[in-house]
């Protein structure tokens, strides 16, 4: 028997060009079990602040492609930094916005959560913070084991935001994998 | 002996021109205590959503303009709905934005923070994560009573989002008031 | 065609006799939809105050027979007033004992949360901090409808804290049916 | 000029002997700054579950000695691991026993939070539920630096529960120093 392939996309949640979360989600793609690809969704950089009465003259048509990729996909796989101890104001905001979709794009949809930061603590506020919009999104985060790459001006080149270390690597392909096993359940 | 002026000035989360939250920013001021003034900061929709390669061209100036205003104030009001159990990312992009001025502005900075929703919570979720924001910004947010006023569509005009209900008026009046002692305390 | 029948188990937070929440476990096996029966199960004030000296010397019958329960049974449903903000400490000392358990019993368990309070929240700040506790223990928390039920007092018989609310039965039967389905899923 | 003397007392979250958490709050005397003592309170495993009915005939004479400590220090530092991802219930009971003195003895009181953990987080989920709780209970907590030693089994003796590590008791020297800053302004 083979297993099904999946698709899953990325969201990024930092628009610097040599982003570390830059640097993870665009190793993803060759870390990735058989079976499984990959792909980059938009740039949240795109999106206006939201604002209900733009949205009463029709949602921006980069928010309804994001939807209708975030929707085709078996999985979302949301890459980002922590700023202030919270979501990065630019996430947030293209997730309010194609939460306005009708139906929204995150309901029943398998999701991941994956950061990087320089500090110790890998952006783990950030994540929290970001499941407690999906519960009221209604999606499936995957829970257990996180991916929280703290001390990453060491393993990433600074330069380019590339991922550069290998035990890093390993774990995001073990995370990809077990993902796609509850994907699959 | 007379009590110190204080000045405060409110950050608004909501962009919609009819937006409950307006509602509270615009009825502050006619209820701040006597010797206490309150002003409008600018749009948070006026902010470019955040990179750092932009802001290693330089701060945008409306991101300097109302760091200097949070500055000189006595204290800041940040006036916000709750966005998908979150902080509105706009609003949050705009403290991601003043977070990099230097000094940034909110250190030691008294803060209040006031929501209202539609819903059963008031926007309780939001106040919390923005908390969690202001630990890392070193921000003085003052505790209890804490204003989440709930079930807005019964208290507010919805056509203009001007505050109606008189009680919600009055708790305001003594959110305020206890606000200016935490200050001058 | 018949749906699996199903058996849950309800965790209480109180200990109070005549508690709100002790109403809401309570109601519940009237409320179960067809083919889902309820059981209660013991009380967490069986529990010590959990240390690690004294589980190397032997877990606790009582946290064994819970946790055998909790891993019988197709779903987990804890019903738990919110104190200061948060998980009530009692109940929050059964789960750090029962995580001990090797399995730990919340592992991929379906889990339903309900809580009421006297005040205007229901509950939901507790909700949320357990949320939390259940991403490292790998349960499968049902995201929404919420029931967080606020304004306890004219909700329940406040001598023995029976649910006299038509309207709260009504959503909690909803709630118990949406929880069955999620479960069979 | 003198610096007025401090009091601190210091709670702690865990009862296991060779405690991480009760090395730190062993250790932290001999680290405070000129003028400053500290001295630990009784234990949380002192406490029954918290149950109202309990409380109506009486609090607890073990809660009451130590609100009663809290109410006499000059800040509190409260010292505790991180259990699955939260407060430990134990260290939660304490204060929702505390919690029901009148006055309680948190409000308006300075308080400190340090963690010790052998994981990367070093505590910081439970600091952060741990704030929200005393929102609600009107405490001044101390925003930053934070203090979350992670890798603790590098940094302590595991056999006594000893800090041995030179780093992490200079980082607490200055923690201690700030904090008696805080409280004296």
């Amino acid at each position: 028997m083979t297993a099904t392939n999946l698709h899953f996309v990325t969201l990024l949640g930092s628009l610097r060009k040599a982003s570390f979360n830059g640097g993870v989600a665009r190793a993803l793609p060759a870390l990735a079990p058989e079976g499984v690809s990959i792909a980059a969704l938009g740039s949240v950089g795109e999106f206006p602040i939201y604002n209900a009465d733009v949205q009463a003259k029709g949602i921006p048509p980069a928010v309804e492609a994001m939807g209708a990729a975030i929707k085709a996909a078996d999985g979302l796989i949301v890459v980002s930094p922590e700023y202030n101890y919270s979501i990065p104001g630019g996430l947030k905001n293209a997730i309010d916005w194609l939460s306005r979709l009708s139906p929204q794009p995150f309901m029943k949809k398998p999701i991941l959560i994956q950061s990087a930061s320089p500090g110790a603590l890998g952006g783990a506020r950030m994540q929290y913070n970001l499941r407690q919009s999906f519960v009221f999104l209604d999606g499936c985060v995957f829970n257990t084991p996180e991916v929280m790459i703290a001390g990453a001006g060491a393993k990433f080149d600074s330069a380019t935001g590339d991922l550069t270390d290998e035990g890093t690597k390993e774990f995001l392909r073990k995370h990809l994998a077990a993902f796609a096993d509850f994907v699959r359940d």
